[in-house]
């Protein structure tokens, strides 16, 4: 399992800092979270294929995290990339903004596609967002020709906190939880089951059993009877089942807080830091948050692994020159004094390897 | 008088070469034309200043010509750029493709915007168009709430060709004109105005006059009189009215026959030249065109000088290695055993100055 952010910039894609993508890799398949203008020209400069792209999820629908969707998807199919169907995640709205987008621009694709949305919580509409958004979400009903049925999901409740399933099935499920912004943002939970534990071997041979079919019959639970006659299951050979990785990738937040019962203990939290602590009124007014912020939250669930993300284009390396000015290495600095070492800045283009839990 | 390309591939941007646009500077001002994804990103890496731009034209609804436009807008009011309006052009469909996406989006501006809808004529309108945008192109009727009411024109005639009339007020006039692609699109004609002769010094001392406020009443073609009592008109004392600049900038296209009677004797002709000459027919499949076709028409319209630019993305230099592949030197070799001399390609990030006519 890697994490490759394709672009970490907060409001809108620069030479220096593309703007937001990062793709998880798992099993070799490759899931996009996030999509912003220019996301497709960053997966060319990475060792990505982004016809092995089968799952994307927007975390909310400002521009710099959705406006590179269509242009992707089209060249993926222009390029004869992919023939696979593709699932695409994220708030209501989308499926109108790609049916639209498409159907306008004329666009063929050469695989189909399904739009699978969030129904946000009616708190999650800000007065600044019906100010901004006057036209409905979901009244273009005609599916783009190569758009299959997709679904609208509603919130369920747990522990007084709204969480979204997307997906239930496979190794990885993955469901959502609501963040604060200034318009409905997500942030996508990925949980990997439980990895089996591996068989031991003296263990198999004290039973007169070696590896081979019966292997999976134990693996499956079936109990089977040894060349003695002594019945050996699972638990007799096999050491104990390995806990799956939860890996949580959040949307713009100026807080995470309804987050806390579905992440708790997360492996790695990847979390928007946009402006630096002194700058923690404006970051907030504007939805967003500060290294320490982040920091603290990420401490109270407990993660062991937090990166940040989503600076602001102020900070680039050469504002290094002016003596009161930050760079991300210092948004990292501040990070750290608040959660400790285990922590990381994103990049454009950087790897995260996320190991086995042991 | 200069253009600026931003970005000259064909179908998608790439790190190596970016989606359609160009910039015309005039005057001070900046009109865009084109607005393929990541040409904000592109205007960043040039001097031009994104605050200036007053009117963004575009050739035709693909996404690669227009997908960078909701971001380009977002990101100019983002950082406080610009207060004056901006005026936008292009085919039906553009309004709603602005409301759907900046509405979606959520985007706040702060300068306003109106939008000028070409209507194509019927025939522009093919079977695979129809096909692939199933949705009407002008059912959103609610505006943005940063734009002014926008209208629709439609095409006049002459010499049995369709023109629409953009733009009639200052020194540069616009009109479109129709060009053959698999959606309608549309080529660009920018007419400078006569700009009047410059006073002959000795022929105004022969009167007995000097420069000052009476060259003004001369030029506004008011006769003055002499000291020694001669009526001076401004032909006596002003070289002949030198003929205004024109440039045609043109969309995809696998046949551009339909501008003849409009762009004879163009100073500058910039057209796409997608594919090699030996490509010919997959070229026209696609709706596109070679050098030779590209050349012959100029040619045929005796353009001044032509700029052939919207290269396929096949063409990289690295594809020089293998001995049977073509860069974009080639295309242009190729325009040039057609046309003459007087061409150029186009590349990202080059200027091209457009002198007075003498």
């Amino acid at each position: 399992m890697e994490i490759t952010f394709l672009g970490t910039g907060s409001a809108y894609p620069s030479p220096k800092r593309a703007a937001s993508s990062l793709v998880l890799r798992y099993s070799g398949e490759l899931w996009m979270f996030d999509c912003g203008e220019g996301t497709q020209t960053q997966l060319m400069k990475s060792p990505l294929k982004a016809g092995k792209i089968n799952r994307i999820f927007i975390t909310h629908l400002h521009g710099d995290h959705m406006y590179g969707i269509s242009g992707l998807l089209c060249t993926i199919s222009q390029s004869n990339q992919r023939d696979g169907p593709v699932s695409i995640y994220g708030p209501l709205g989308l499926a109108k903004y790609l049916r639209v987008t498409l159907g306008l621009s004329r666009s063929d694709l050469c695989f189909r596609f399904r739009v699978i949305e969030m129904v946000p919580t009616p708190d999650m509409y800000t007065e600044d967002n019906d100010r901004l958004c006057n036209i409905p979400e979901d009244d273009v009903t005609i599916r783009h020709h190569a758009e299959d049925e997709g679904m609208k999901v509603d919130a369920q409740m747990r522990d007084g906190v709204p969480y979204w399933t997307l997906i239930e099935e496979g190794p990885l499920k993955v469901r959502a939880g609501k963040l604060e912004h200034r318009i409905p943002s997500f942030g996508f939970i990925i949980e990997e089951d439980l990895v089996p534990g591996k068989f031991l071997v003296d263990k198999l041979e004290s039973f007169g059993l070696s590896r081979g079919p019966v292997c999976q019959q134990l693996m499956n639970g079936i109990t089977v009877t040894s060349p003695t006659g002594v019945p050996v299951t699972k638990s007799d050979v096999m050491g104990p089942d390995i806990p799956g990785r939860k890996v949580v990738i959040c949307g713009d937040s100026s807080n995470s807080s309804y987050l806390a019962p579905l992440v708790q203990n997360v492996d790695v939290f990847v979390h928007e830091t946009t402006l630096q602590n002194s700058m923690e009124e404006m970051a907030v007014e504007r939805g967003h948050s500060t290294p320490q912020m982040t920091a603290e939250f990420a401490k109270q669930v407990n993660a062991k692994m937090l990166i940040i993300t989503h600076f602001s284009q102020r900070y680039t390396e050469s504002s290094k020159k002016a003596e009161d000015s930050y760079t991300v290495a210092d948004l990292l600095k501040e990070t750290r004094e608040s959660f400790g070492e285990g922590c990381e800045a994103a990049d454009d283009l950087k790897t995260f390897v996320i190991k086995t839990n042991k």
